[in-house]
């Protein structure tokens, strides 16, 4: 319908005959129309017969007109397009719009409740318009790296499956046999290990991920991610792999990326920031301290402070307390210097580390506050940390061990022994990809082992591997050395356009409760409605249920 | 982990050191393995001091060897690799295989039940293979010609939504508030069009859909759709980019597209071949005879033949009752030559017509049970067929009107004024593309006014417009002109690579029954698991539950 996008013209046009189409951004002395679409805006000048004071804002028209230089001195610099105008010999109005409740042009500013109900308004605006095609375009160079460069094949799995182990969080879909449900998958984990089985070798999908976690913040109910997996493969090949695909698909107006990317353990993150997600552009390291002999100058578990003055003396309760050795001693530990404050706190390491990982961060946002700039938001500290433990004790039952990560990840070949004799010892071929901070994604070596799969989940989770049983077949019937990663993608592209929520980043996302703010999802369903899936509801508590019914 | 994959190896490699991992697809005089893996097949001299024996099939080894020329006279032509082999000079077992039920390359012919408990090796025969990379490379220059040729954002849908008006077979989601309820979409028809109104100008996404219906042959309860919607485009350009799509995604090893496709209508579909998804790769068209008078030699629905013999006389109970004239006429209007066989039936023409389309195809099976080839596998005839009814009269109650695709189908430009008067007799701007016989897409122009929705609602469907209240409120906020379309992927592939199911082109398909036989999904949850879903389960009877219960 249409011979140019509207943000596409360029003196170049000046002369052409034109046919456009888009929304009315605005009026201008009732004979400009500033005429948008997809690509941009563009002013015109519409015919003298029509009357530009009955077009609304954000109706859709079409204009026929030619493409003529502006008259010198009306050029707009800010204006991708403000060298020319189209003097349009005719106008049709496509559709109207009615009053809407905001203008695009400020529109997110509104709030985010606001966003979501009229979200194909919200999605108008140039912010989310550049976010939406940012990953679209992202996406699409991953699947030529991975497809067309590395020979991997784009496979779908199935979203109706059953529950998992341990899964809760899972959502349940009823089946047409009365009592029987599938679940919705976290993540293709089995399957995606199957098509290693089944000679694949190369595997990639991005996949809808399911979690049921109701309200969390920036958490969304379903999600994607970019899963990998690979046969005959080792832990570089495949950070390698990632490497080299972050950096094809980066974005062309960000820095390029700069690979390999650093590499941490889990020992150095907690060792150093307190966190096994470090946010490396910044320093503020956590270090420990000669710690017995300091222990009598604090009680355990204290806090306190040491300001070094520019003459070297001590804004401190400690500094009358400490030796001259001492606080030597404290200042080449912690290198400091002139006018740094030091931030001291006693107690066991495994509590202390982490209440200084977050001192870290806070103190990071309080700089922010009185506007230093400490996390650059323009640069992009990728850091891979490795060799976590394969296993936790339980929170509720410190003597019961759980897997850090899930039950399929393969020991560190040097720990392999332990997992007989000190199991809680061992480390795991895990590796996450942390991105300023964030844990953007992670994966592991998979155990190909099918008697070793099976103890881990009999011996040492205590398991019931019946739930397994076709995967344990599966290795014990030729199963490949293989490993993989999955990458959250709506993380990844929040933290690249800088978006606050990944709801930024998603064209219908939910609410923080899991709703549907726009077309009201979820919604009730009658008894009678329930009656093909063999389900009824069962309601909290009878007034409550008063309240509830539609 | 290896230097080269096992298909690639050639006679330029003679003398290259090389490492090769792969599955024992067998041994030959327990000195020679055949290996496989991903890319093909490769002979493997193994070392003396290995004891071959002791290798069983389809286990995973790692072989280091030189590749040299076999000796004169044993090369293999029907292997890509038979001019060499690998002479190994250390051999690893990386994981060894469990006696199995059955031989991987013959594995095809086992039954279906067998090959859908053992997916991961059923996965592993050349065909499978074959099918799930065609596939994989088929959805990637879709993507490349949309995205990158064509300018369309790839942009993800929501599948937690919620139940669309006549939504019937539709998967439910209980979710975390008592009673609400989730809905897994047929399509992302109210997105894609959101998205139109939102300005995303052009949109694509390989879109999971979800239709519960239980048993029906070759469906799936998850099947994947090429999703696509355009603003400011009319049918012409949509079925342009379609052909152009699929000429530039077609596989290399096919006979190249020529496009355009022809175009039918529905009336000339159903008048020639008494079916709106014809077969055209052959005639034995229907054809309709001067009725009245033809009546006088048939009762009404009788059925009758005519064989017209090498001397041009009958044989047929009419032959004797016709005059010659009108003997005359039948041969002319059927084109009937010496041999031709005539099947003829009398009736009501809507009746009739597809009584003959399915006499039509039904004598195709018998020629090719006679070892004729009618419908030719290797020819894939595209077709549009358009201009649909608009609505059709309810089967339970023809008095009323339901659309004959979706309420969002815009009618044609000439027929709008019908919606007020003869509604029966509009009809709508709905496409559908036919390949050989199989209907593998369809798509329309939307309705974009809102009042015209409204009405198409609220009068003609007699449908409840709240449920539909923000796509109402959407489309009064500067709707552009819009259509798009869906193809069935599934579909497409199998017919692309001439498989019998669409499972064939599925990774991890279900039954027919909607079961993962091979994980066993769906499984019973407890009362308990079922808890914090808010529902609990309808047992059909109590004798019923006794076998149901796990």
């Amino acid at each position: 319908m249409r011979s140019h996008a509207c943000g596409e013209l360029r003196s170049s046009h000046v002369g052409e005959e034109v046919t456009l189409c888009g929304w009315v951004q605005y009026l201008r002395q009732d004979l400009f129309v500033i005429l948008r679409d997809f690509s941009g805006l563009v002013q015109v000048l519409i015919p003298q017969d029509e009357v530009a004071a009955q077009l609304s804002v954000e109706s859709v028209i079409m204009v026929k007109g030619r493409v003529r230089l502006r008259p010198a001195g009306q050029e707009n610099k800010n204006m991708s397009t403000g060298e020319i105008e189209v003097c349009a010999e005719s106008m049709e109005v496509l559709n109207t719009c009615r009053k809407l409740p905001f203008e695009i042009k400020d529109f997110v500013k509104k709030s985010e409740a606001l966003r979501m109900q009229y979200r194909y308004l919200d999605l108008r605006s140039s912010q989310m318009q550049y976010n939406l095609r940012l990953r679209s375009q992202l996406v699409m160079k991953m699947r030529e790296y991975l497809c067309n460069l590395h020979g991997f094949a784009d496979v779908e799995t199935p979203t109706l499956f059953k529950r998992t182990p341990g899964g809760a969080k899972e959502f349940v879909v009823p089946s047409g046999e009365a009592g029987k449900f599938y679940c919705l998958p976290q993540s293709p984990q089995q399957f995606k290990q199957l098509l290693m089985v089944a000679g694949l070798d190369r595997y990639f999908q991005l996949a809808r991920c399911y979690r049921d976690e109701g309200s969390k913040p920036d958490r969304q109910p379903e999600f994607t991610q970019v899963d990998i997996e690979m046969s005959f493969v080792e832990q570089a090949g495949i950070r390698a792999l990632i490497e080299g695909l972050l950096q094809y698909s980066w974005p062309e107006d960000k820095q390029p990326l700069s690979i390999p990317f650093p590499c941490m353990t889990y020992k150095e993150a907690m060792r150093d920031y307190g966190v096994d997600k470090p946010d490396t552009r910044f320093g503020m390291k956590v270090s420990l301290l000669f710690s017995s002999e300091f222990l009598k100058w604090m009680n355990k578990s204290a806090k306190s402070s040491v300001l070094v003055r520019a003459d070297g003396s001590w804004k401190s309760p400690l500094g009358r307390l400490m030796s001259d050795t001492a606080r030597q001693h404290l200042l080449q530990t912690t290198h400091a210097n002139t006018g740094d404050l030091l931030l001291i706190a006693a107690g066991a390491q495994e509590r202390v580390r982490p209440l200084l990982g977050k001192l870290r961060l806070q103190s990071a946002e309080m700089l922010e506050g009185y506007g230093m700039t400490v996390r650059e938001p323009s640069i992009f500290r990728f850091l891979w940390v490795v060799d976590f433990p394969l296993f936790l004790p339980k929170d509720d039952d410190p003597g019961q061990l759980e897997s850090a990560h899930h039950p399929f990840t393969a020991p560190v070949p040097e720990d392999t022994h332990l997992l007989y004799t000190q199991p809680s010892k061992v480390r795991g071929q895990h590796y996450d990809l942390v991105l300023n901070g964030c844990e953007i994604g992670g994966g592991s070596i998979r155990i190909h082992n099918s008697s070793q799969q099976l103890y881990v989940l009999e011996n040492i989770l205590k398991e019931d591997p019946s739930l397994l049983s076709h995967l344990l077949e599966a290795l014990d019937s030729g199963a490949p050395p293989h490993g993989g990663i999955a990458l959250g993608l709506d993380r990844l592209v929040s933290i690249i356009v800088g978006a606050p929520s990944i709801r930024d980043v998603i064209a219908f996302p939910k609410s923080f409760k899991g709703y549907d703010i726009m077309s009201h999802a979820p919604d009730f369903l009658s008894e009678e409605e329930l009656k093909p899936y063999h389900i009824s509801v069962v309601w909290p508590s009878v007034d409550s249920r008063e309240d509830k019914q539609p």
